[in-house]
């Protein structure tokens, strides 16, 4: 069976809910994921993964205790393991998250944002 | 120091040369590379590395045993270890390649192609 060609903005169709990131593909450990934010998220770390942010569609904000990082479509940002961060939309952005697949999207923290690994796989 | 935005596009300024990627970002042992294709490359496989490709510009047909997979711009595509496969671009084309930080790009290969990975870090 040939490899899967995804198209990155059709994969959003499976979002269907703000800060509720879906897999969308998989390789060396690692999740791509598609979500959908708009608002501020949580401050929160990832004590070992590091964390890619890539933009498609609106813009994002990601506060960090040194200031604020803005990504337009077609760019993106590497947040490293450790570092405090909040990421903000204040319109509806469309993100695709590159992590390790052990990566809990609130890091250590749970709030009524947090999904598990199972629901981001449906 | 804040984490660096990454224009996906201007990131292609650096690289000069087809089939020569460059490193343009690196987490959790992954690396992200910017590299022009034109023309056929070789057949190949990565005996312990999924490889992503995403197409910024163009077009790519990706060669594999069983039949082509061919990409546009925003689609990627997974080609798990082990898998024999050609990237063939019959016009310039600008991919995103995500992979473990250890892979070489000609898999066992080496060829007047090969570049080492201190070449893609330059």
């Amino acid at each position: 069976m040939l490899p899967a060609a995804i198209n990155l903005e059709r994969a959003f169709d499976r979002v269907t809910e703000h800060w509720s990131p879906k897999v969308i593909a998989e390789l060396n450990g690692q999740y791509v994921k598609a979500a959908k934010l708009k608002g501020e998220f949580v401050w929160h770390d990832h004590a070992g993964e590091d964390e890619l942010f890539l933009v498609v569609r609106g813009s994002l904000a990601i506060q960090f205790e040194g200031g604020v990082v803005t990504l337009g479509p077609g760019e993106c940002c590497v947040v490293p393991r450790g570092v405090r961060h909040n990421p903000v939309a204040d319109e509806e952005c469309w993100v695709v998250l590159f992590e390790p697949a052990a990566t809990r999207h609130t890091g250590d923290l749970v709030t009524e944002r947090t999904r598990s690994v199972e629901q981001q796989l449906v």
